[in-house]
């Protein structure tokens, strides 16, 4: 248990990272791996594990990698994919998932990794890690396969609130802004907001007014703003970073991944069709091979919440050891480039400039 | 000009579609291509075709197959993509599209087909056509490639309205019920409403309502309720038909779309990127037109608007000859079934319950 703090002296370039290791839908055993996987390709990296201490040492111990990387601290009880957030704020102090963040909370680690349920996650880091000043509404944010060269594109929200008003997509400029910055490092991206039609006839009386503030802020937030983009430019190379509300997003992302796991299995049927179809995908395999890494949710995995006092990643629920080992790939990034701090203020020193530049008009009102 | 008319009284058994020959991306030529196709392919299929009369007569002359089966009805103003849905409503009387819904209205054909600008075909379809007694919003339903047995689900609405009360969500699930029963011959579809996460504490109040009312309208409606459904299920078996909102099934839409198309274009890259993996392409090339034939857009070419005095169907924009023979042969198989006349029957029917069963709850109220 003294072994973190020996690391921690050795040397500020360490990077600590809380880890729930309960709640995903493969067990603790895959988030072991998935940590064992990262501590190999990382070696400044260290973790801090949370859940039932018995089973998390023995698992450990059998990952040499790990020796000296990892403290666990106990947590008996786990909050399961059923449970109701209001429940888990309420009854959720002896989880492993209110463990997790207390290491954020209280600075022993700088981002939190879990791959439980996303409702309860978001509830519980609302009132334990609180908003960021300037901050109405937090945000999910994630990586969309596109046709840009870096590769992906930043999307949110993806389902932290179900409603957003304008000065809410504001914010989500912003702070989507932050992360396309620090996250695949393009230094101006370009924002785009979600809508029915590229016209600026079209689309909700809300939206009109989001066009309105983020068109206003842009070279205070340092982006450049392409106005009204429609869902086929969610995987294009229109924009860098698609705003939206976390209804709208939450539907968008899932019929992405619905219609993404559809065509491979049209896929795998069309090649299982004949013997000389099963020929060709042997052939085919590479090929294959090097679509599926460029598609695959595990090596994106991660949603990252946005606009807290601390940065949590929340992790598919069916993640395997890469599936994990992508999320805290992408929480050490996040922590190393000090994400935190300069999202914090970049949405502090906008939203002075909201109040400045909107006067009168009341955009809080909902 | 009378070759039809020949045809008609020959038998009651022919269906006349109005085609708008004008407005598409690719011009009148393709129109033409396309319903020639469907002539051949459909014996009992005569056209009206709308358009300048001089280049339409030419283009109709080449094809042996239209002789004696394609009324040309002179327009000479074009809609274009850009033209404004009001304008073409104050201005757009000399306008092939126009033309088109008017052989709907008078009776002379019983569907309109046209590739042209949505907005403003929705908009002259509501002037022109009326909705159907008991209907508030006119929807716009696709079939979206499925894991169901059909091979497809409808999803309703894509866009015509952005906005859908709880009332118009029962409608539209009525509607996508019927057009389920005549284009995929269901006769008992499950419907499913849009939500993010499955359970009911989750989303929108106005989706509760909805909830409740298509539950309690489900033995009436001859469909069988799932629930609340996810973005994953547009494309799933959970469910026939997928019920939403115009601005949520807009992106939807699109999102699926362009995401259907970055993974079209990763594949191909992935069979480019060395000669080995050329090799292998040529003999996955059989499999690879199955996964095509499966995923094709312009073989399930065809929104339906829903609940107007009379069927209309809008073909992409860009849709080549096949593109429009897949909307000609979607439009010919509603006309067949009588599809308009039982959407109507079904829609008053249940209209008269819902005023019953809800008694005092105003769900007009907006």
């Amino acid at each position: 248990m003294t072994s973190l703090k020996d690391h921690n002296s050795a040397g500020s370039d360490r990077v600590v990272i809380s880890v729930d290791a309960m709640g995903g839908d493969r067990g603790p055993a895959a988030v072991v791996a998935g940590i064992s996987r990262s501590a190999k390709l990382n070696p400044e990296l260290d973790f801090i594990l949370h859940g039932p201490e018995d089973d998390l040492s023995k698992l450990v111990a059998k990952r040499r990698i790990l020796d000296g990387r990892c403290t666990i601290k106990h947590a008996t009880d786990v909050v399961t994919m059923e449970d109701k957030p209001s429940q888990v704020m309420r009854h959720g102090k002896a989880t492993s998932m209110w463990s997790t963040l207390e290491s954020v909370r209280n600075g022993e680690a700088t981002v939190a990794v879990s791959c439980g349920n996303t409702g309860a996650l978001m509830a519980l880091s609302m009132i334990r890690l609180r908003k960021l000043p300037g901050v109405n509404r937090p945000a999910i944010a994630i990586l969309w396969p596109s046709r840009n060269p870096q590769g992906f594109n930043v999307m949110l929200d993806v389902g932290a609130d179900i409603k957003a008003d304008a000065k809410d997509l504001l914010q989500y400029a912003l702070m989507g802004t932050s992360y396309a910055r620090n996250g695949l490092e393009l230094k101006r991206p370009r924002v785009g907001l979600l809508n029915v039609g590229t016209e600026e006839h079209k689309g909700r009386a809300e939206l009109k007014d989001a066009h309105d503030l983020i068109a206003a802020n842009e070279s205070k937030g340092q982006y450049e703003f392409v106005g009204f983009v429609e869902g086929g430019d969610i995987p294009g190379d229109r924009c860098d970073v698609i705003v939206t509300d976390g209804f709208t997003g939450n539907v968008a992302l899932k019929t992405g991944e619905g219609t993404a796991s559809l065509i491979g299995d049209f896929l795998r049927q069309a090649f299982a069709y004949s013997p000389l179809s099963r020929i060709a995908s042997v052939l085919a395999y590479t090929s294959m091979q090097r679509l599926k890494k460029r598609i695959d949710p595990r090596r994106v995995n991660g949603g990252v919440f946005l606009g807290l006092n601390g940065t949590v990643v929340k992790s598919h629920g069916s993640a395997d050891a890469m599936g994990v080992s992508s999320a805290v790939k992408l929480a050490f990034e996040l922590a190393r480039s000090g994400f935190g701090d300069r999202l914090a203020a970049r949405v502090a020193s906008t939203a002075e400039v909201d109040q400045n530049a909107l006067g009168q008009k009341d955009l809080n009102t909902k």
